[in-house]
């Protein structure tokens, strides 16, 4: 069969120098795409810099991107060329990215102004809109260090996983949920929630305080709320790539 | 003689799982680091997860830190260990962290409780007191993705170049600076006010626009305003090397 995982964390720039970036060291992806290939199936692997790289032998399929949108672009691109039976969705994508950049003076101006000027707007209605809409310096260059403090405004990046299904509504889609230090119910309850919102085959629900190096607990969600626990990276990787290939009846 | 590289970009926590990253491969950092290890030098190096490591046999004096408060100690606990012929602070360090992470509509919100009982306060003074104290929401876990949109304030982290000379006065000091897309004159101009300011021996001056792979143009510029240029990362770290040594009188 022929699979696209993503693995890895984007980064949203900030200028030319400095990004939003969101850690994620790939070695999960890593270990799911090495599992495929050594049952002998064809993967085609989007990654990111700062992950870890697979085996020379196997980057044949690798592509690199960086921002959410390239992500997007690679993704729905590489979708139309291609029929998955599965897409293995591991990579930690920006919820958000770079809006405006302000220095604080220049947005206490830009809001003292606007208030002053607002006539009969509520004050809330002013506030909420300069901040949307005010001009900040620009961010294509460097931003310089001489400034004491600085503003960043964000706006959410459109969530990629939910174009997977639309683009091909057969594919088997894995998503994933990380939480952070929340019990073993909350875990389960928001992993179930996240596979419905996504349209997902399964969801593999996790807490970073019981990820470190190679341990790692993992859920894996299904439809119906049944589970199924991993305890390592690689115990992880087999029950993923063993229930898929159990659901396509290779 | 024996010598301090730093090397990479640091990363400012925005949570447990983003970060604002100073992209710097640490390449030019590496090469410098293996051209003093080539003429029988001691290094210690500090550098980032993200950068480029040194060869397996050379990494005995590796430091890895993350942000910049870790240099810092990292690098006052060695300057106070050791004594060093030379510094060479290649590393991109963020000059902002993070002090608070808000939704937007929790910021509106202090703003206008702020405004609206500010009394005689004028209301320029009321803004910046609210920004720069308001309380934001916790960062210390993983931000939801479910606001639709964000804004963080962030603040000047220290120069740790201008600890340098403090600690080891004697210390032959090299400083980086990293412009974009400035001309020549501009360029010679910014590098001489930053080694003055952080009273370094040399600063090594550069652009962007002109570093694309192993090609790299770069200006070690002297006290006096003489300078010299190198255009590929190698000829600059046996420039910088050169320099160093020629000075030790070695």
């Amino acid at each position: 069969m022929r699979v696209l995982i993503t693995a890895g964390g984007t980064t949203e720039p900030i200028d030319q120098v400095r990004g939003i970036t969101n850690h994620s060291s790939g070695r999960l992806g890593s270990l799911i795409a090495l599992n495929f290939f050594n049952d002998g199936h064809i993967v085609d692997y989007i990654t990111t810099k700062g992950a870890i790289q697979l085996p020379h032998k196997h980057r044949m399929n690798t592509h690199l991107i960086q921002t959410t949108r390239d992500l997007e672009e690679t993704l729905t691109q590489l979708m139309k060329e291609n029929t998955y039976d599965a897409v293995i969705h591991t990579m930690a994508v920006s919820d958000y990215r770079t809006r405006q950049v302000f220095t604080h003076d220049n947005l206490v101006d830009q809001l003292a102004r606007a208030i002053e000027s607002r006539g009969d707007k509520p004050l809330r209605h002013i506030l909420s809109e300069t901040i949307h809409e005010a001009k900040g310096i620009s961010s294509e260059a460097k931003i310089s260090s001489d400034v004491d403090s600085m503003l960043i405004t964000l706006e959410k990046t459109p969530k990629v996983i939910q174009k997977i299904k639309v683009l091909q509504p057969e594919t088997i889609l894995v998503g994933f949920k990380l939480l952070v230090d929340v019990d073993f119910d909350e875990l389960h309850e928001v992993g179930l929630a996240n596979l419905k919102k996504n349209k997902a085959d399964f969801t593999l629900a996790n807490d970073l305080n019981n990820i470190n190096g190679d341990k790692h607990v993992g859920m894996l969600i299904f439809p119906d709320g049944t589970y199924k626990l991993g305890a390592t990276k690689q115990a992880i990787a087999r029950l993923i790539v063993e229930t898929i290939e159990e659901k396509v009846g290779k």
